[in-house]
């Protein structure tokens, strides 16, 4: 499996009993990401059974309450089960002085290290890499600073195709890696034996887009081109089109154009309004534009293989 | 019916999946209130169908995060709803900086008024008082700065006795006012009617002392005396006597030993440490010094009559 993707809470604005505010797990390359971290979060972790140790880098979209208000009792907690690993909060600036201010006020010991990376580019930039996954920023338009987060797979390494190689007795295990990373291999006599014919490509990188919350801003087409699986936010439908603009949100239409635009795989919407009872209309409205479609809703899981 | 307590949540420190951390609405007397304000308040306040618009007056007991960190996400919610009243918040020192600093951080427009009332004195002072309830601070021992509240109907007009009244025709409607204040009737001719032979006395007020978090402290006894209904909390079993006394926590038995000396009609008892699965034997160990104990559970409501 190279990417699993888990909805905690897929509603807009005001928590109700059964609808919690948005935060997802990601499951990419053997990496952990939590996106977004609404209040109830860490209830919504327990209930689906996602390790807390999992979680090392949190990413949080924009500072409006329904993305950020379970960031302090989750950290909290943390410290109260004695947690010692640091913890990594990719944030719009201002994040570290809230956290510190009401950890300082519960008098909290500082359990253990919290690295704050502040965000405040308007531009696209790279804020994690290691040797499986970079995440990149999205810059989304929306009544405050706020950034989506694209998740992509490092390129990975060409496979052996042991079978071809077999028939090569002066190739050793030693050269697999050479083999894996595309090299061609030298015979002793200077024959050269294509690397093409002893590898098979490798599998293509799986990349993962999270736009919340934003108005229609195409302008993230180019980012977000091809990738595997985009979530959108869709707090209206269209019959609120001019609310939409108003509150800088997005309608089921409006992101179905994006993913349309951006050619990607597959569609997921949330961030649904309180205001409609049947999310289905969300599905059906974004499905006339974009066929590929899925809802968000508690405890969804998305797995792509590749 | 005088008092109605419901229990959104009675887990103590770590928010699980169905155990939320510390919140209570009491209506005595025609009044609201809420008492302490953990992680996901909003969402039980809404499953337990108990209207936002009967919230106007908060009590947070200590800034630890399972008292607290849902009071940021229910104003924003009341903002969200478009609320006009006035709110009021009475919590230890700090908690304006907070809120205010959250709700500035969010671009929230200022939609409401909410009054902070900041708790510094280490000695028990009426903080609200109406003419129907007072409420005053009950200084409690725990690691941080700590108050229980203490809620007491005011002393209710006496009730009249129609029947013997009726003997009187002289006395007149527009008399019955004084009578119900105690005052004795005065016939023209100067003969006196006692004021007891004409009401009944009025029901005894009701009164509940909300005690949590504290160590074992006799102090607050003279304060609690013959209540109606305590709630103390009990984190831990006598097995953990001594951490009860580091983390300045009450055991079972020591809240039970609270309710004893201070003569209580009835003891409730939450706060629960998530190690003990078995909320039964916090039951027994209290009851084994005192017999009319409860125990908390979410969802749980106590009506008093008088």
């Amino acid at each position: 499996m190279s990417l699993k993707l888990t909805i905690l809470g897929c509603h807009s604005a005001t928590p109700r009993s059964f609808a919690f505010p948005t935060s997802q797990f990601l499951e990419i390359n053997n990496r952990y990401f939590l996106i977004d971290c609404g209040e109830g979060t860490q209830m919504q972790l327990r209930k689906h059974k996602i390790k807390f140790s999992k979680i090392k880098h949190i990413f949080i979209s924009h500072l409006h309450g329904d993305h950020f208000y379970g960031l302090i009792g989750l950290i909290s907690t943390f410290g109260l089960l004695n947690r010692q690993t640091e913890l990594h909060v990719y944030a719009p600036k201002g994040i570290k002085e809230i956290i510190l201010l009401l950890l300082n006020i519960s008098h909290s010991r500082k359990f253990f290290p919290i690295e704050f990376h502040e965000i405040e580019s308007k531009n696209s930039e790279i804020i994690f890499e290691d040797k499986n996954v970079i995440v990149q920023t999205i810059p989304l338009k929306h009544r405050i600073y706020t950034n989506g987060f694209l998740f992509i797979e490092k390129p990975k390494e060409k496979k052996l195709n042991i079978k071809e190689i077999e028939k090569y007795s002066e190739i050793e295990i030693c050269d697999y890696h050479n083999l894996k990373k595309g090299k061609d291999f030298i015979k002793e006599n200077g024959e050269i034996i294509k690397n093409n014919t002893l590898t098979f490509e490798p599998a293509k990188p799986i990349s993962y887009a999270f736009c919340s919350d934003t108005a229609y801003f195409p302008k993230i087409v180019p980012l977000i081109k091809n990738v595997d699986l985009l979530y959108h936010e869709t707090t209206f439908l269209e019959d609120n089109h001019e609310l939409a603009k108003t509150t800088q949100h997005s309608t089921a239409l409006q992101a179905a154009k994006i993913a349309q635009k951006a050619e990607v795989k597959k569609l997921l919407i949330g961030h649904y309004s309180g205001r409609y009872k049947n999310k289905d209309d969300f599905l059906q409205e974004a499905q006339t534009v974009f066929k590929e479609t899925e809802l968000s809703f508690e405890g969804k899981e998305i797995i792509i293989e590749n």
